[in-house]
């Protein structure tokens, strides 16, 4: 089989503004970069906001594991499938970020036949949406550092300064820096640090807001740090907000660009799965469903971080109404999940996949508690057995759902016809009757034991002491009444890695808490996630190049 | 009279397509970024290889004063002014750089009625260059630091590590700095530092290279330290000039945009004037030349940096045969140059004038040095009086030379005729025996004390104990046969910036030297130079907004 570059480049893309006009967008309302891209002015979603939305469909899938679940590419085949079928369906996913590329080879654009394009430019930079955040991030850095050097009148901490700067790169080096140093003209000295640009704050507002004032006013509520008096600093009291939003005019529109089959696709926002909500934006998945009959869409891990946090922040916020869930789900993830190792699972394992199943049959449940009906999406192996594919589909059914096989990285649009079918007869035939998990004026305790227990199905949680604090300090300062964003192992319901299938009963350990109070939600962390990679002994970008024909080679 | 940016906001702008047709470009050439700017395919240059290049013209100055020159605008007003007698002229100008815009309200891309537009993008993320080349070198430090987290088998020294990293932002903070500090797993640490994107080697390069595989190997050949045996390590030993090159494919393509009166203008590329040759890009020029019959570029400071780089290292590496040289000048900057107060220029003071004239005197012969016709602009101000105004005029004649009035930023190409006539007049009555000054072949002293004669009048060089051993350093690697970029201060012929007018027979004294060897030139330091600007008390972030019905204030 050919390589996904190979494949992307035999593309036979329509021009970009043929793409808008499929969904009623004309072409004064683009901007075009190039021909094969475009941002959409907001004015395609101000303008149509008397108009009926169409259906959304949420794909997540089972906790991933090393076997590949192979989410994206289901999403965009399933938007090919309907579109194959007649609907007028639209795809609508995270944009990636550049610097992980020159660490390990691959794209996140799709894969084999159910990709968007043009890939290569998607995973560069693009239309400059990650490096605009990585500017206004920074600039608000700057703004802080030269607010402490030209006298601190706001008397900021140097000790409590919790926010740090941001670089597109995989750079351990500057994880833990000291900066400042070199006498008085060169600020003052303390410590700090660099993220990765998609997991600053001003990504998950982006992914958020509903326009650029909302954005403006969120980058306001961004708290950066704690005075010696301990009272919150935020951005607005260093008068950053209004530089943030020029910098971020042109970011804040969704991109367009097409999948391999000239479905139209939305690519725009990518926030991180664990310390933020892992969505695309708001923005695009709102002007998706206003110029679209179907919108699929994804969200990040497993459906106990993805759909937990699609559902309690994302559609919480943007008054979202899913019509539907794929879970999507390999026999291969369901067998490692019941124990077989990553070297064994091509041969068919019965009790292994009867074992591991209950990490689907979990899922399955879990969304149901959100109101939503789920459809089973098996993405299709050549060492799958029919008997395996069989139990997980009568299984499946027993819980209510169905489970269907795809296709689309082999096949495209044609391989995820008949889940098209299965999730078209679920929106007409099964209400949703979606509703968050919680209510957002609970206790911070209360909200993360209530995900604790009804998603996770933990026995109990702990706190940490200087968790305990914390939570104090945020309800001293009246920021407690927002949404939990969890940060946990994408592997595990728990928060241990290596519990695989169904775990419950376990002690839940909640070491850290954090308020994104722009973005609009607390974040619960379980363990420590790591928010500026590394590089691998040999890099990627060893092995990356580009021809004097143009050819790129070590990319993907 | 109205700011710059409500002038540029009632700018009725041409497709910019149709601008591209102006000079023979057709629409498959170009990559679009929305409707007003473009990328121009490296094809059109190579495609016109046989064809005959255009006129080149340079617009320089004198040194540069509190009271203002204007060179950029009687750049971007003479191309204007020739379009409107009839000539096909572009202007080809360096691009700005996005962080000082939060520093100090102003932006660069000439002002009043002479400017190139949509000035607002122009002076934000335009089409992303300075993104791309921030990305490129922070991938180079981040391979750097991993190849010694990694087990070093380059021998790297730590304490000797040239190549720091870059943001496109003023942050004092960030200018030195520990990273990898944390633990094993968090890198090796070591004393760092960010310079300000544009003074990058990387932009060197951009500007020096003729297409992408020489920017590639340019790239590879970059000293970024030394071994613990002495051994010069490169960008090629960490093998990174593949994935810097893929990085950069779009940003070394040159960037369209037009003027007010909708000439073509290419902006692309903006080193820095001292550690850098400060000229907008080699392609870009060449692909003017290629496209138009005359060609209106620019180099940084005053004429002994900025023509003298132009003439000794761009127009050297570039084949270039420069046809004229406007040299800038205002009554105001001489007469300050002359020692009045800045307060007291607008007072008329023929013997201030007299005794500053020595200054412009100096920039005609030094210009002449280099076999090229100059023509002096007089940027006229509504202070200047008929008296002064006629004596620069006439001294000016008794150099050989014409010295014509100007009035581009209150009227556009209208005030700049006579200009242009004086230009033509010259390129046809005037031949240009364009040579640098020196051979690449002498030793470094040679070299930078041929410049520091002819040029600056220095009486004597001196080298500091460190300089000379690192000269020796570079004869030993065979680094020395390249051009001398000085970085000096830009207020003097000297190296002292209260030294006014014309000094001579002053000491010059070397303080630091250092290799670009990807861009290919020796810099010799007189004194500090800033690499990262700091953010002054009231940074013009803080004022900077943008509105809903999308105005922007603060910005300029």
């Amino acid at each position: 089989m050919k390589t996904d570059v190979q494949i992307a480049q035999e593309a036979k893309m329509l021009p970009i503004i043929e793409i808008a006009n499929k969904l009623g967008i004309k072409e004064e309302e683009i901007t075009a970069y190039g021909k094969d891209k475009a941002k959409i002015d907001l004015k395609v979603l101000t303008d149509r906001e008397d108009k009926e939305d169409g259906k959304l469909i949420l794909v997540t899938a089972i906790n991933p594991t090393p076997a590949g679940e192979g989410k994206t590419t289901v999403n965009i085949g399933l938007s090919m499938a309907l579109n194959r079928l007649g609907y007028n369906a639209v795809t609508a996913v995270r944009e990636p970020s550049l610097g992980p590329s020159f660490g390990i080879k691959g794209g996140a654009a799709g894969g084999g036949y159910a990709q968007v394009v043009p890939m290569e430019d998607i995973n560069m930079h693009f239309t400059g949406d990650m490096h605009a955040i990585t500017t206004s991030h920074n600039l608000i850095s700057a703004l802080l550092d030269n607010h402490i050097q030209q006298g601190n009148a706001l008397k900021i901490d140097t000790r409590r300064i919790i926010w740090k700067r941001v670089l597109d790169m995989n750079d351990r080096a500057l994880r833990n820096i000291v900066i400042g140093l070199g006498g008085k003209s060169n600020g003052v000295p303390r410590e700090d640090g660099f993220d990765i640009t998609v997991a600053s704050e001003i990504m998950a507002i982006l992914c958020l807001s509903k326009d650029l004032m909302d954005l403006k006013e969120r980058v306001g509520n961004i708290l950066v740090a704690y005075s010696t008096e301990n009272k919150p600093i935020f951005v607005k009291d260093l008068n950053a907000q209004g530089a943030v939003a020029l910098v971020m005019k042109d970011a804040i529109k969704p991109n367009l660009v097409q999948t391999l089959e000239n479905t139209p696709a939305f690519v725009h926002g990518g926030p991180f799965a664990n310390i933020a909500h892992g969505c695309n934006s708001m923005i695009a998945t709102q002007m998706a469903l206003k110029t679209a009959d179907y919108v699929i869409t994804e969200a990040g891990f497993g459906a106990d971080l993805g759909a937990e946090k699609f559902f309690d922040i994302k559609s919480r916020f943007g008054n979202l109404k899913p019509n539907a869930t794929v879970i999507v789900a390999t026999v291969r993830a369901l067998k490692y999940n019941g124990g077989v190792d990553k070297k064994e699972l091509q041969a068919e394992n019965l009790e292994a996949l009867k074992k591991g199943f209950v990490n689907l049959k979990r899922h399955i449940e879990n969304v149901h508690k959100f109101g939503v009906p789920a459809v089973v999406a098996i993405n299709r192996f050549p060492t799958d057995t029919e008997a395996e594919l069989k139990y997980v589909q009568e299984e499946t059914e027993k819980l209510g759902s169905v489970a269907v096989l795809t296709e689309v990285f082999a096949k495209g649009g044609e391989g995820g016809e008949d889940l098209a079918k299965a999730v078209i007869k679920t929106i007409e035939e099964k209400e949703s009757n979606y509703k968050p998990l919680y209510d957002v004026n609970l206790s911070i305790k209360e909200k993360i034991e209530t995900i604790a227990r009804e998603i996770y199905r933990a026995g109990s949680v702990v706190y940490t002491k200087s968790v305990e604090k914390k939570i104090k300090d945020i309800e001293a300062i009246g920021l407690d009444k927002m949404p939990i964003c969890m940060a946990k192992t994408q592997y595990s319901f728990s928060d241990d890695p290596k519990l695989l299938g169904a775990p419950e009963g376990f002690e839940l350990t909640i070491s850290d808490i954090k308020v994104s109070n722009g973005a609009g939600f607390i974040v619960a962390l379980t363990g420590d996630i790591m928010t500026m990679p590394g590089l691998p002994k040999v890099p990627a970008a060893n092995n990356i190049d580009i021809k004097e024909d143009g050819e790129i080679v070590g990319l993907f």
